[in-house]
Formats: C-alpha cells, sequence, structure tokens
C-alpha cells in the first residue's frame, strides 16, 4: 500500500544527490528536497515531482527519513543543529541516513545527539560513483543499530546494495580507507607507467600488462587508460574530496595510534597534489603531479615514438 | 616433423623452473636440464626423459634454445660469461630465453656479449607463481628481436602467453614495474586494514567492502584472506625476490631520473619488512612488519570481539 | 617587598616539573604543589618548603598563578575542569601558566574557557630538557596576552629565558614544530650513519665529520655519540612524548591543510619506534628501530674492525 | 726551497675550483690549469700566473700532483681516461686529489686503474661552499692509502683541514651521507615554518626559536634567513650537485642493502623539487617545491600581519 511508503526527505542535490534521490522517487516514495543551491533544488524538484520546504527543520517534520548526500562533516553539522535544523523539525522514531562520506567521530557525535531525541542516525557512505548513482547499483556500507536500519533499509535498497559494517561511524571510516586504498592503487600504478615511460616502454601496453598480471588494481582496469592516457581526467569524482577522505582515513589511524607510514604518505601526495592543481579537479589530475615530479607526460613517449 | 623441432637447454629448475622445463618436455621437446643442486638436475632430468651435460657449455652445444630460470641477474651473469659457461658453448644462430625477473641494463648488457657471438637473448620474464607455471599459463612478458622471438615463440607458448614489450630489457623492467605495483597494493591495504581493525571494523569484511568497491586490487582478491589472515603465509612468491624486484624497479627510476616518492617508500618499506623478519619468507609475510608498526595482529580484534 | 610576590601552586611534579618548581621556591615564592603521585607530592612539598592541597580547587584558591607542567593536553583538560578542578578554585585576575607540550587548539578552548572567568591562560612550553630545567636555562616560547604574561613574565624567569611567539596557542604550535625539526635531525643522522657503517665507515668518526660540516645539528652535537653510540639511550626525554609531540605537529599540519610529505614520515616513523620498542623508552632509543631496518647496530662495525 | 715544492695541475675551475685553485697558488706552488671552458681557463691562468697546456695529458706530464674538481665521476671518467686524460700523462709516484663530490664504487675503480700505472689516487672532497673554498677553510674529508695522502697533505691544507676517513671512496661516501643529513634538516625544517606560518607563527621569529632549541641544524642556522626568508636564493651550492650527491647517498644505502625510508624520501623530494624548479636553481630554492605543497609562501603571512 503506497500510502504507507516513509515520507523521505533529502538534503544535498550535487553529483551524487542529484540520480540517488531520483532513484527513490522513481520507486514511489513521496519525496521533499533540499540544496544551498535555491535554483538547483526547484530544478530537482520540478523534475522529480518533489516538494520543496522553506526550512530543513520543515523539510524535516515532512519526512520520516531524511538522506543527507553533503560534502562533509562539518556541513552535516550545520544541516542538523540550530533552531532550523533537521533535528529541531523530526518526530521521534525519525531515521537519518548520513550518506556522505564523513568523519567517523563526527558522525558518531551526531548520532548521540540525535538518539537523545529519540532519532535513529545510520552512517551510509557510498561506492560506485556517479554512473551507479543513476543505475541504483552502488555499494552502500552502511553503520549503526538495527531498529533504524531496519526501518530504512528499503529506501536503501533503491539505491544500491548494501554492506553491514558494525556500529555507528564504521561505515564512514570503512569508506575512507577504501579511498585509501584506492588512491594508493592510483598512486603507485601512475608512478609506475612514468618510470617504464622513462625507460622507453608504452603506456598503454603498460596497463594491458598490469591487468593481466598481480599489478591490476581498479584505477589500472577502470581509470589509467579511460581518464589519464585518454588526458580526459573526468571520472566525476573530485580531488577535494579524494584528499578529504584520504585525511579522515589518516585521522583514524592518528586517533587509535596505528603508526601507517605508506597511508600517511598516500595522504601527503594526494594533499599536495590537490595545491599543484588547484581547487576543483577530478582526482584522476592527481596523475599530473606525479608527471611532473616525473619530468614526463604519460603518453608522450608513446606519442613520440610513434612519430618517428 | 618432431625432428625439426629444436633441441632446448633448461638452466635452473627450481620452484618456477622444475614446472615451466615439465611443460617443454611433454610439448615433444628434446631438452637437457642443469641446476646448481646435482641432486635435484639428476632427479628432474630423470622424471622428464631429459639429458644432463658435464658443463654448461655442453648443454649450451647439445642446445639451439637455452631457458634461464634463476634468482638474479647476477647468477645468469655467471651462467652466461667464462670458459664453461653458456656463451661459450652456444652456435651461432642460437637464442637465449632470460626467464628470471632480472635487472634491464644488465640484460642490455648480456644481450649485447651474446649478440657479439651471433646469439639472440631475449627477456622473457613470467607473472603468475606456481601454480600457472604448472598449468602452463603463465603471463610471459617478452623483450628483444622479432628474428630471435620467431625462432622462440612456441617454447615460449608451451609455458603460457606472450605479450611483447619492445626492445631487450624492456620485460624485466616491465615485470618489476608489475610487482612494484603488486607491492604497493598490498602495503596500502595492509595498512588500511590494520587502521580499520584497530578502530573495529573487521578484516575479513573489509576485504569483502574492498573487493565491491574502488579498494579492489590482485591482493584483495587473493591474498588478504588467503594468506594473510588465514596467517598461512604461503604464496609461494619470497619476500626476499620482491625486495629484489622492487630494488630493480627504483633502479630504473634512478637511472632514468624519475622522481617517484610514493615508490620509493614503498621500497623501503618492503626492505624494512625483509630486515625485520629475516630471510626465506614469503611476500605475504611482510604484513606482520605492517602488524607490528600498528601494535595488533590482523584477526585478532575479529576474534576478541567473537569472545564477548 | 617579599609579601608581595604572587602565590604560586604547581600541578605535575615529573622529570620537568620537578626541578622547575624548585626554581620557582628558590627565588622565594610562596608554593602549593600536586601530583598524581601523592607519594612524590609530599616529598617534593617537603623538600622545597612547598604546602600540599586537598583538591586541585584548593590549590588554586591558594595560589595566582598556577604553573601546569603534565604529561598532555587531556591530563590538562582534566585538571582544569570539573567541581574540584583549578578553573572552580582560581579567582579573577588569575593566572595559568600551561607549560607541558600541548595541543595548539585544546590550549585555545582551555583559554576561552578560563577566560570566560576572568582567568589568563598562557601557553608556555619548554625546550632544554632536565638538565636545563635544574640551572633554570629552559627556553620557554609564551603564547597568550600581554596582560597575563606582565603579571606571570618574572615567575617563568625564574626557569628560563622567553621567547613570546603570538597568540594563545602558538608556543604549543612552535613547540611541536620544533621537535618536528629536532627528530627529523635524529632520524636521517642516524639511517645516515647507519648507511654509512653498512658502508665501512666509523660511525663516531662520522659524527665528527656531520659536526664540522653542513650536516651538523642538535643531535649530531649532543645525543649520537652521548646516548646512542654508547649505548646508554638516557637522554631523559622520552619517547612517548616525543610521538605525542610529531602528532600535534602534523596535527596542525592536517587542521591548517598543509602538505607536508616529509614530516608526515616523519612522525610515523617515530611513531613505528614506539610501537617496535614499546612504552616507557628514552626518545634516543628510535635508534635501535632504524638499526633494525637497516640490519646493523651502530657501533658493532667499528668494533668489529677494531678486533681485526 | 720553492723548487722542491710539487707542481700541481688542476682541473675543473667552477665555483669551488676557482677559488680552490687561487689559494694553492697563493702557497706558491707552480700550477698548471684547464677547464671545460677554454675562456675561463685562459681567464683563471692570467689571473693566478698559471700555466695552461693543450691536452689533460700535458698538463699530467708537468704536475706531479693533480687536482680534480668536476661537477661528477662521469666527467673524472672522462677526464683520467683515453690517449689525451690524466692517466697517460701522469708519471708513476704522481698524486690524483679527486675533491669532486663523487659516487664512491666508480672512485674506487678509477683509485685501481691508477693503481695499475703507479699512481695514487685519494677521493678528497670538501665541505664549506664557496665561502670557505676562498679562507682556504674547507672541511676536507679525505680517503685513501697513507702514502699519496703524505705526498699530498701540504696541498690540502692550503685548501682547508683535512680528516681521513678511510680507504679510497670513504671520503666520498662520507661527502655524500653529510650532505643527505644537511638535506633532511633543510627539508625538514622547511615544512616545520611552512606549518607554523600556515597556523599564524612569524616564520623569522620560528627560527630564532629553533636556533634557541632542539630544532637547530646547519640550515636553521646558516640558510633559511639568509637564502629563504630574503628570497635570494643564492647559498652557492646548486640543486643539481645537491640532488646528485643525495642519489650517490641511497646508492650507497642500496649496494649495501640499507633500509632507510626517511633517506628515501629525502632524495624523493629533492629530486622531485628538481623537476618542479627546473634545471640551474640554487639547492635552497628547493624552499619553493615545499611551499608549492603548502599552499603558502614564507615570509608572506608575515607581511599581510604586518600589513593589517
Ligand atoms: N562524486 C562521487 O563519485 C562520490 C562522492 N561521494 C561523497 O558523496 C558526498 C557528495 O558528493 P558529490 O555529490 O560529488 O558532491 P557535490 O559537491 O557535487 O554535492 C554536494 C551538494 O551539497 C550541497 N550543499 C553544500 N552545503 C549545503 C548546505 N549547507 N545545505 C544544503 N546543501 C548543501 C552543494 O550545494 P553547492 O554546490 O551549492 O555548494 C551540492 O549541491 C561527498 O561526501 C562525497 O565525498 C561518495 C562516493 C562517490
Ligand atoms: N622531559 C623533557 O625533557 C621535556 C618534557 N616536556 C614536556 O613537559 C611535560 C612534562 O614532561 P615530563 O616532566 O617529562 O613528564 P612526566 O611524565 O615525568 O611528568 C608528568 C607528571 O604529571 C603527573 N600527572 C599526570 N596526571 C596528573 C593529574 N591528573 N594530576 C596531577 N598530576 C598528574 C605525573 O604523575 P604520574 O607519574 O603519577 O602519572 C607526573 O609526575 C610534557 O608535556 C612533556 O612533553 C617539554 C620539554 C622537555
Ligand atoms: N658549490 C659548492 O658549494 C660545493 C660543490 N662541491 C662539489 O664540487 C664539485 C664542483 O662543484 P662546483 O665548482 O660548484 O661546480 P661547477 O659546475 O661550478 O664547476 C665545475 C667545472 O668543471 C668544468 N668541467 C666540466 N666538464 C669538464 C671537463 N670534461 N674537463 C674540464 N673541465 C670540465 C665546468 O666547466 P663548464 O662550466 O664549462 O661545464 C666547470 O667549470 C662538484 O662535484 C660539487 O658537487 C662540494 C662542496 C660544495
Amino acid at each position: 500500500m503506497q500510502q504507507e511508503l516513509p515520507r523521505i526527505g533529502f538534503v544535498g542535490l550535487g553529483a551524487m544527490g542529484n540520480p540517488m534521490a531520483a532513484r527513490i522517487a522513481e520507486a514511489g516514495y513521496t519525496l521533499t528536497v533540499a540544496d544551498a543551491d535555491r535554483d538547483r533544488t526547484a530544478e530537482v524538484a520540478e523534475r522529480l515531482g518533489a516538494a520543496t520546504a522553506g526550512t530543513l527543520a520543515e523539510l524535516a517534520a515532512a519526512s520520516d527519513i531524511v538522506v543527507t548526500m553533503l560534502p562533509s562533516s562539518a556541513v552535516v553539522g550545520e544541516v542538523l543543529g540550530g533552531e532550523t535544523g533537521l533535528l529541531a523539525g523530526l518526530a521521534e522514531g525519525a531515521v537519518i541516513l548520513e550518506m556522505s562520506s564523513g568523519v567517523p567521530d563526527m558522525t558518531r557525535a551526531f548520532a548521540a545527539d540525535a538518539a537523545e531525541r529519540g532519532i535513529a542516525l545510520l552512517d551510509a557512505p557510498v561506492s560506485g560513483g556517479v554512473t551507479r548513482a543513476r543505475s541504483g547499483e552502488l555499494a552502500i556500507m552502511v553503520g549503526g543499530e538495527d531498529d533504524g536500519f531496519a526501518r530504512a533499509e528499503a529506501v536503501l535498497q533503491t539505491m544500491g546494495s548494501v554492506i553491514r559494517t558494525g556500529p555507528v561511524g564504521s561505515a564512514h571510516a570503512m569508506k575512507a580507507l577504501n579511498n585509501l586504498v584506492s588512491a594508493g592503487g592510483f598512486l603507485i600504478g601512475i608512478e609506475a607507467l612514468l618510470i617504464g615511460q622513462r625507460f622507453g616502454l608504452d603506456p598503454a601496453l603498460m596497463v594491458d600488462v598490469l591487468n593481466a598480471s598481480t599489478g591490476m588494481n581498479n584505477s589500472t582496469q577502470k581509470k589509467f587508460k579511460q581518464y589519464v592516457l585518454s588526458r580526459s581526467f573526468d571520472a566525476g569524482f573530485g580531488l577535494d574530496l579524494m584528499v578529504k577522505d584520504l585525511g579522515i582515513a589518516l585521522g583514524v589511524a592518528h586517533s587509535t595510534g596505528t603508526a601507517a607510514p605508506f597511508a600517511g604518505l598516500c595522504r601527503e601526495m594526494w594533499s599536495g597534489s590537490q595545491k599543484y592543481l588547484g581547487p576543483g579537479k577530478d582526482h584522476t589530475a592527481a596523475a599530473r603531479f606525479s608527471e611532473m615530479l616525473a619530468g614526463t607526460e604519460l603518453g608522450k613517449a608513446a606519442e613520440e615514438a610513434a612519430e618517428k
């Protein structure tokens, strides 16, 4: 019975939030949407047949479950708190799905605040990027209590498949650590291509060999030819967000007293890339920082060789 | 016509050489084998119906194509040179397949020496380990001239599938760089598991999430549960060999003037693992060095949690 | 006129606090002391002719200026807060000299809390170790407002010489960054000695050359022969405290978005040392971690050479 | 008796060689000079009252002792060998002082070649830079046999003070390791200044505090205010030479199997600086690479603060 579906609020209609909200709407849920950008809010509301609200507290009052998909935990904190914030408007028994990539300790604090009002907050960050957000095939990690999860599970499944990771905050830690492994694989792979190219190997050939061998990783398979050798640098996941996630991962390392030299340097290199390239770049553009250090540009050698 | 098959010599009957020589014998080639260990030589010769020889020069004199599968380029140098070495015995037009993981610059020098005597030397290192050596499904990278390759191609195909990488030395560079990417993916993955475990995440669950997400790499798929979380540490590829390969990869970086900070630290960490663990360990045991730095052992947390 | 001297409270009578409190007592100030260890408190009070107090609030009530010299900002927070804490007992116009090595952001928060009650809190961490604490020759960095500083300056001068660093928190940042440079110089120097020794150079001779050349730093001058080559490892500054300070320095880097790869690795290596060696070691023992990675012990080569 | 002084040849009249040759001439030695740049050779010869020679062999024939002060061991190899090289012209009993910063293994090979002709080759690299070269106060490390040293000691003393380091090659290793410690101290110090400045500390003040504390090193004392904060970047020692020396130091680490993670990253960072800045820069300009990574320029904050 359609009437019995929980009413959904969705805050943050960016690269990811936009297609995720669309999945929820398509599944037949009543939806109220909000974004810092009012024009975007209006556009999305119209397109999805969703409502808008004067304040976040009003959006909350019209929702049983609220999804947040925002740039950072700091922004989530702003959106939750204050007199016109989400917590002020939500009824007891409501559920917040914090689907941004966030800071585990901050998320735990948010959940504690929410719990005091009888509201369940789960962290539910995603992997898969814009493409899988559109097709509803995201990998969704979920941290938090069973009760809240039971009430929100069906909504999550409109967006992708779910893996439970443990108590609240654990999914945010997992997400950041996944991106650490992803960022490390990207960086070591790019450095290897650069060393090889300077020696005289063809980078595209190297990618093929890596993919047939033990050097294979997600970046050798899905990023190097597609976004780096092609020079398009448009995978759709921002460098600034990657640096944020690495900061979260290393923050967990530090707060747990875990020495992790390789991870530590990984973070610094990505952070250095961001400084070198400036804000607003795609994360695959980090290859250009490594190219600068190597004194060559990927693909050049191959082209030069081809010209001979 | 069986008589027209080239006669093969095979030097180095260790973990890899042994099953590779078997593949050649099974394909019907006349084979002469040699190893520093005379008992092993006799045993393999008997098992494969192969001949043995008094000296390497004699083995060479009985062969049109010689395969070397030895611990390092230094050993290859010893085996090639001198009055009783391979080069002294090979006829003009012979081919040497240097299938060890070697140092590109040394391989180039070997090839130049060989070329002076009218002998072709190709570097043909392999990826895939003992399992794929047995089944004849190795990935074989091949560097060197077309002529020599044409004469040796059929022999190579008894052992696996071939990818041409360019001039002589290029396959050895490619092999070392593949292992650099592999070693980097292993190390960053282990550090991520350790950070996560200290935070409270279950390492086996983390491996599942990584494999479903962008953190996936060859180690998350084929090593972490199998050899690390299981505490078996017996993937079959030695830590000492991995450190050697990383030294080769970074040697190429240095000789080409390629700054590669992340790759540089990767080598140092693996080298440090080797010092910490002592010689003769499996490369997957490097996880134990990272565990020491992290102050925890992978799997412990999960067990402890289970006990509660 | 002795009566007009402010009354001093001193909390934290460890390796550093003990001799620092002695300097204040010798200068004629009325002193009340406290430490977590009651026996130590009693012993110090007796030796210095100082008073003790039932609670920290009582100590505060008997003081115009309170010095804290504690292991970490977390402990300082405990000591300041609560019903029986320092802030509860201090009168308006009092000054707190937070002389521990602390976390700038936490110190700022403490100062804000104190300011609400009309109490000035200055961060005044020290450099120079136990020796210079005894002789009253510490280098004292001071952050905070001029008013509070004017009232406390004379007391600080009994312990050493003062450098103003800016607003509250700045001295704690400066202190941590000083230790970062110190830790980096120690580590790179030890690695250089190890590389040289494995090559065949005598480590003591190397220290002499470094001290006569551009490789000179505080560790080559005052630590390598004294505490490392002598194998005494008893400089008096704990490894745990060094790791804490490096964590603070890198925390400032992260919170200001400053990519600092070399500093980042420095922290991880010291943190790894701590894990390898276990708690309670002198910071100079970190050399033993580098020795493990290098596969040799400093001084061994020299001895072996001498034996020949 | 002036006639009995050995006749000196000097090859390499660059930034260092020029003032060093002048010291020898001033001490009354008969001198023959050479440089790749013929105009510079003529100018120096005229100024110092020195002779020139048609070839290096002729210079050698006119010399009992020859000093080489050249960019690299590769150039030294060119200058020594061939029909018109130094070795071809020198008489038995001659001494070569290889005062460049060189590669220990290459120097050993040069010394072996020289020894076959009865010529002693000592490595005698220097520390102190152009200023101390002018005043004859260089620190000169000397590796090699006692005999040759005895014959050349007086000449060396015209240029500075001598420290014996052991057999031939040991001084070149020591020199590279000294520069490793120097480069490490520079880099960690610059990163600390950058972190501090972004936090709000004044960089010049920080340098003062470091110099009064355990963070002191050769760079904090003699380079940061003079060449970095002043933005002059003209200490007189080239970045390219520093990167060369770090390559030598790490080459020794690798050839001796010494894992040295911090030293390894140090080399990569300096090598990256060189790529970022381009060739021909002063080594103090490496600060600009760290500034790029930190997203700020040293001194800017202070100025901005001053403007307020
Ligand atoms: N992009 C990707 O591939 C992936 C992203 N993620 C994570 O998902 C989250 C969202 O990423 P993405 O969609 O790419 O980021 P975007 O920056 O595209 O979207 C964020 C949206 O939030 C809005 N916003 C910012 N502040 C507020 C506020 N105070 N109130 C309401 N709305 C606000 C932004 O508006 P405005 O633009 O006007 O500031 C923007 O529309 C991040 O945490 C990211 O790390 C996770 C997996 C993959
Ligand atoms: N040692 C050195 O060379 C230098 C140290 N520093 C810094 O100075 C500070 C002190 O160092 P150091 O003296 O070496 O450290 P110690 O550990 O020797 O001394 C700390 C003292 O504080 C006491 N203490 C701990 N908790 C409390 C509490 N809640 N209430 C009262 N007292 C407490 C400890 O007692 P107990 O032992 O019973 O826990 C101990 O006596 C640190 O921040 C350090 O980083 C700065 C420069 C040099
Ligand atoms: N500068 C410094 O502060 C210090 C330098 N050093 C070391 O001292 C050595 C010299 O350094 P520096 O003087 O600064 O270097 P420069 O580059 O200034 O001087 C090198 C000189 O050698 C000449 N030269 C190059 N090739 C030949 C050749 N084949 N035959 C004859 N002359 C040749 C060069 O001529 P051209 O310019 O025409 O190529 C140049 O005049 C280096 O090894 C350096 O690492 C050691 C301590 C300090």
